[in-house]
């Protein structure tokens, strides 16, 4: 059975409609291996004009918020009442894929057009969200639109600049008109308690649910993280023929331990039910030294831990320092920190897991959970208090990269139950 | 008492023409930290044309050997005789020190000008032998210079690459003006029954004579190895958050795991009596695509065993694949591996050990015998059936650093130990 039906919507094809606009987004990125819409930038623009253009085609309405970002709106019948936002971003990586952020602003517009083409008009305003600047990979730092927007944004972040250092972010939120005084106080450009809700849709950038063969599933939670840009493992460099085991001081034997050691311990707290995951990736040992006959004396690799829950965060973060100073005991090395880099996990809001799982049965998608290792703005506004659910759509070969690839039939029904969502009373 | 006595020539002052020669061959590398004389490059030429005016200055004669090396001969009364060649080598580790090869290429030189200047005509002919790229850092494989001479360098090996990939062995010789030709078909360029006996001062390159207070030792054998200059760990990339511990193929873990198993059979087979070494001197991510937010694809490291048993060597090797295989399994990664290096141990030659024991006893010095961890051309030597030996000098912090540290006094007793073997009847 094919829950959308589309086929009993004479007036409005959502099917035909989306990949329209899909093929017409990724032609204003022609130029890029993969997409490249660049944050604050023409080929952002151009796909915020895109949407508008369509919105407007819809007979919806729209503006451009005090942080530049865009939003489309559906009236509702009493415009006292809070009103329920969706969106997404609509910025990408540098060559990245089409549906990494746009696949959440497309199924807000459809969504919202098919309202009005079927003349449903909700309760209250239905708005579409379309954030700029939500990659970390333009300014260092992510989800800048939607920080702006909720008064999140500090003035050092607003010092930060571009990838390839041509300007700080200020500049660029300046050149398309955000209100960067209000942003720079940290000012809220929008009254939290106006939104009712927010829901994101995204594609998940992990192979969870292709993996568990789900096309959509409702998020938990987005994981929060510990990070170490750098860590140093210093040891004795030595002759490799000549010096034995028991006088070594080897960074790279020491090192391999500890990764192993918390592998051990990951693998255990798994199974008592601990969400994490643990990366190390970059690591090296001294290129302008090291030799294959050379005991290597220095390795520095990268460590970051993620979890939905803090406790788990620093749980697993205090027992990486205990197995270092175990290992700096037995091995006669030291292990180096640069700053720790903490990231806050985000909750989902429970009632609308609840709901979205509900509207999964009943349209014969899965109700199943996951969590989302990744970050998006719908963190931000679960972190300013708003009610935040997620819905993930599948997605095969990871995201950030121009082999990110979505089915549409997967797209269908994570809009379908994106626009029921949407459309029951709250 | 110092048994070295310089002080009864006046012809030859041993301890300042070191002095100067040691300081002369750190000038030539002073752009570096520590010292680096590269293999088949400037830094390496410089100093053999160094030793080579040295020599001349000496009224030594002097020739460039069809492998490119320095040959510098004490002439002998009766020419048909069987020569006697001492030697070592004269390139170092990139940042080394300026004791690793050059230490007993040194002390050849003065040992025949200390000779020459005292007038005294041996029976046979005394050569001194300094060998280019002994050093396995620059082409992958040690003691080029001297199995290049001994026709024992093949095809394989002279197409092996410059550690920065810049250009092949064969390349290098040429540009030096070796014979490649006959280096290329193993032909020997020198005949070995000419050669009565080698013998090799070297530096300890680990901590054990500092440790057990010998100024110098005699060496009874010499670690051979295997050796894989890169291994690769290949696994698949992925969202550093959005992919869970069960989904990954984190090349990184992967190795981290390897290396950490190879340590505990490592320990295991010392505890059984085992001769054994374990290195990874290099090990990196992939630094064109690797991300402190990306689950590392690659990592590749290098990987040596050394032990002066063959069998040794051939058992760990074993189980270092088998370990390989076991990973690939459970985590479903690939390792790959460039050319298996084999280097044979070597044993030194007994009627020579004891006459440098005994010698020693005269001089004052210990008659003590330890074995060598580290390889030297002497294996070489040995491997191809000439009677080889080897003198070692205490030397603090290890070698293949720039910390590497020999005291003066423990040179000049070495250097009389050399002296005294090169100068006695045969």
């Amino acid at each position: 059975m094919d829950p959308v039906q589309i086929e009993d919507q004479p007036i409005f094809d959502m099917r035909a409609v989306s990949e329209q606009i899909f093929a017409d987004l990724a032609a204003t990125s022609a130029n890029s291996v993969g997409i490249t819409r660049e944050a604050y930038a023409e080929s952002e623009q151009a796909a915020l004009d895109l949407i508008r253009s369509h919105a407007e085609r819809f007979d919806l309405k729209t503006e451009i918020d005090a942080a530049a970002n865009l939003v489309v709106t559906l009236p509702g019948k009493d415009p006292d009442r809070r009103f329920l936002a969706c969106g997404s971003h609509m910025d990408s990586v540098p060559q990245g894929g089409n549906y990494d952020g746009a696949a959440g602003v497309v199924a807000g517009l459809v969504s919202l057009a098919r309202m009005r083409s079927e003349g449903w008009v909700p309760q209250q305003a239905i708005k579409l969200m379309a954030f700029r600047c939500e990659e970390s990979a333009w300014y260092g730092k992510p989800y800048i639109g939607s920080s702006a927007l909720l008064g999140k944004l500090s003035e050092v972040d607003l010092e930060s600049t571009h990838r390839n250092g041509s300007r700080r972010l200020s500049e660029a939120l300046a050149q398309v008109g955000a209100d960067t005084a209000r942003i720079a106080a940290g000012e809220p450009l929008i009254d939290t308690q106006s939104i009712a809700a927010y829901l994101e849709l995204h594609i998940e950038q992990g192979p969870v649910m292709t993996a568990r063969n789900l096309p959509t599933a409702i998020v938990t939670g987005i994981r929060g993280a510990i990070r170490h840009r750098k860590m140093t493992c210093r040891g004795k460099a030595g002759h490799s023929g000549a010096v034995p085991r028991w006088l070594r001081q080897d960074a790279l034997f020491a090192t391999a331990e500890l990764i192993s050691t918390l592998d051990e311990h990951w693998q255990i707290l798994l199974e008592r039910g601990l969400d994490i995951v643990v990366t190390s990736g970059i690591a090296e040992t001294n290129a302008n030294v090291h030799s294959m006959t050379r005991i290597p004396e220095e390795v520095s690799f990268s460590m970051e831990i993620r979890s939905q829950s803090v406790d788990a965060l620093e749980a697993f973060y205090h027992l990486m320092r205990t197995e270092c100073t175990n290992i700096e005991k037995n091995r006669r090395v030291k292990f180096l920190f640069d700053r720790r880099l903490f990231t806050s996990p985000a909750r989902m809001n429970e009632t609308w897991i609840e709901r979205l799982m509900d509207i999964s049965r009943r349209l014969d998608l899965p109700p199943e959970t996951i969590p989302s290792g990744a970050g998006h703005d719908a963190a931000v506004f679960a972190n300013a208090g708003v009610a935040t659910a997620m819905i993930f759509v599948r997605n095969d070969n990871g995201s950030h990269n121009p082999a990110e690839t979505m089915a549409m039939e997967d797209f269908f029904k994570g809009t379908e139950l994106l626009y029921h969502a949407l459309k029951e009373p709250i």
